[in-house]
């Protein structure tokens, strides 16, 4: 059995270790919950007072030019496309998640032949993307039909589909769809996919292109460490990009935004899928954010990242497996490590189920943050950034959690009030 | 004929003067261009710092609930709400204005009666309402009509008309409508109203619930100094707000989102109308900026600011015909103070149109900050913020604009590239 001082081991030879001094983390925590709202990179303090200070308070008006805050969509839409697998001018950063989607799937929707009429997910996708599917589906008089299991995709992929709808990383589990091959399967079927990569981008390496997918958006607040509700992302396969009038045709995805001309004329490409005028200061947090995942190019890249990611997410396993067996405590992330994203999520035995909120407070009341997702079962989640976590972090994690159990500490938390997580 | 000092006593005896130094405004400008984007709050540095530094970095996932940011729709939706003659409880901030008009547009085509086929709005309107009003048009198989004048709407006001969907001040002009008596006369054509306040909260007194208004939105970076790009707000009358599904149905609407639940179940009320995580660092800077203008409310609020506003533009627009009469400039905003919102708008005559860009950007070079917009005449476009400008910068104003033709300075500046201006 291992010990503590192996892993500190590991980390004196961590080629990565450099990159943890892009961030700063408070004294005497653990983080793991990058997955929810990856860390404060250092820059990010410097970029936004120079945003607020100087570009907004001194530059005024003049800083949407010479600033560069009319270029900041693209800009760092182009940083993120090199995680992704897409290529230059084919990303826009713009609005959140939920109505990046509602886009793209209104796009998908209108390519599909109207002879096609069910979209396809899954019932532990994210909500919000339920539910925006929910809408569209309600407004094109459409079925959304949820399947249980990526055992039940051989039977939904038929000429009823339309689009089928998938997050690349279930947020609960960590468990990772193939992508290229259920691409493939889903285009043999005549069906356009969604990929969603909100637990995928800059957390395990992502190939649009590869895959040959169709559509995808993803989060900026989660591994891209993009500061709180940062703004989103969306890429569209230039093969469809042109194709579609997306439904939210504000002002900064006309061809002209500044001609003031009456008549909407989108943009050409990705631009389109661009809405409004975008949060300024939110996006320059989100830039520092990104520049923490390209920084690690000249280390390996996504692929590096990946291999220390596994390293310390197997770490963990192994650790709640050995030093933990006598709490009776399940993995619900998948042990096959190719299936699993940068996260493990566990769940509590028996009665001691109902205590699992109970149990990520103590843990975070020792400084250790993980979150907690009602289900059945209820689910501890832990994420594992490696961009600033070291292994000898796991194992002192896996002894909190031995201590909190050991301890019954859950039992003074268990009756707090329980609040929001998100 | 009036000089610099008798502005400048205007100033001595200011009431309201004491709320500039809420701001930070750049030495040696004068900024007229807050009906674009605000100047930048003082506490907006310290505040922004705080969200990122401490909020952030060191709050990290806790801050949701510690520092309040799951509640900052709501609580500066209250704040505004004081400013446009709302109830507490009946305005978020949300997303964009384009995008909250989606919202709230599909809602009053969908509490519409079905036999009603038109929309209408003005072709002078900001695009981006025009374009989401296009989309929506198309969507729904109805059809946007487009008045050139408001004489035009008695014609309009009739049993096809399903919405009528104006901004209460003309970006270009500075025009106000009246919003109760058009709100009426729509009313009794049995039609519903959505109005864009992008140009009139915080410029001017604005009474939703007086007005009987059945949906408004509105810009958080104009008159609301929230900074680049700053989240918008969105109010519905309580009489319609439970009635519909808003089609952009993101969690944080949904009533429990904590409790990710499959199924969408709207939240009761305005609440609805919130879509993704909402892009806290920008709505930090935000609360700031309403707070600038709450800051008034002892002094006289937003009356105490008109009568302010007035008194600046009717100044600006003597001074221009006394001071400038020999160089042919028009008046392009309404001379009648009651019709005119809190900025002045000029056009040049004859050959000097199309010197107009040049004139601008020559007047910045001056520090004297106002806007260009392309049309037919071209506008320069002054805004006056009463929170932060005095009556001698006025004086300046027009005295660095008749510098400017006197010396023909635009001559060496009309053929820079024309920029991007928003």
């Amino acid at each position: 059995m291992k010990a503590r001082h192996d892993f500190e081991a590991l980390d004196a030879t961590d080629p990565l270790r450099q990159l943890k001094k892009q961030f700063v983390l408070p004294p005497a925590t653990i983080y793991l919950d990058g997955n929810s709202l990856g860390a404060m990179p250092f820059d990010a303090v410097e970029r936004t007072r120079q945003v607020v200070e100087d570009e907004w308070g001194v530059g005024l008006i003049k800083s949407w030019n010479d600033a560069g805050w009319i270029t900041l969509s693209s800009r760092i839409g182009d940083k993120i496309a090199r995680l992704v697998g897409a290529g230059k001018g084919e990303v826009v950063v713009a609005d959140s998640t939920s109505l990046n989607l509602y886009k793209v799937l209104s796009a998908a929707l209108n390519l599909a032949s109207g002879s096609r009429r069910v979209i396809v997910s899954e019932r532990e996708n994210f909500p919000t993307d339920l539910y925006i599917a929910e809408s569209l589906a309600r407004q094109h008089g459409l079925t959304l039909k949820l399947i249980d299991s990526p055992d039940e995709l051989p039977a939904v992929l038929n000429d009823e589909l339309a689009v089928l709808m998938l997050t690349q990383v279930n947020y609960r589990t960590g468990r990772i769809h193939d992508m290229q091959a259920i691409t493939a399967q889903a285009h043999a079927a005549g069906a356009l996919t969604v990929w969603d990569l909100c637990h995928s981008a800059g957390a395990i390496p992502v190939e649009l292109h590869a895959a040959n997918a169709d559509f995808a958006i993803g989060c900026g607040y989660k591994y891209l460490n993009g500061g709180p509700g940062a703004p989103a992302f969306v890429w569209v396969n230039p093969r469809h990009a042109d194709k579609f009038w997306q439904p939210l045709s504000g002002w900064l995805g006309h061809d002209a935004p500044f001609a003031f001309q009456h008549n909407y004329q989108p943009a050409p490409g990705i631009k389109r899928y661009i809405c409004g005028t975008p949060a300024v200061i939110s996006m320059a947090a989100l830039e520092c954010g990104v520049d923490t995942l390209l920084a690690a190019e000249k280390l390996g890249g996504m692929e590096a990242l990946r291999r220390k990611s596994l390293a310390l997410t197997e770490s963990f396993i192994a650790l709640v497996d050995e030093r933990l067996a006598e709490f009776g405590i399940n993995i619900e992330s998948p042990r096959d490590a190719a299936l699993r994203g940068s996260q493990v999520s566990l769940s509590l035995i028996g009665e001691m189920d109902a205590a699992s909120y109970a149990v990520v407070q103590a843990l975070i009341a020792r400084g250790v943050i993980g979150d907690f997702r009602a289900g059945s079962p209820n689910i501890l989640r832990f994420g594992f950034t490696p961009l600033y976590l070291g292994f000898a972090e796991v194992w002192d994690a896996v002894e909190h959690l031995r201590q909190v159990l050991v301890g019954k500490e859950w039992e003074h938390a268990r009756f707090q009030q329980k609040g929001a997580v998100t």
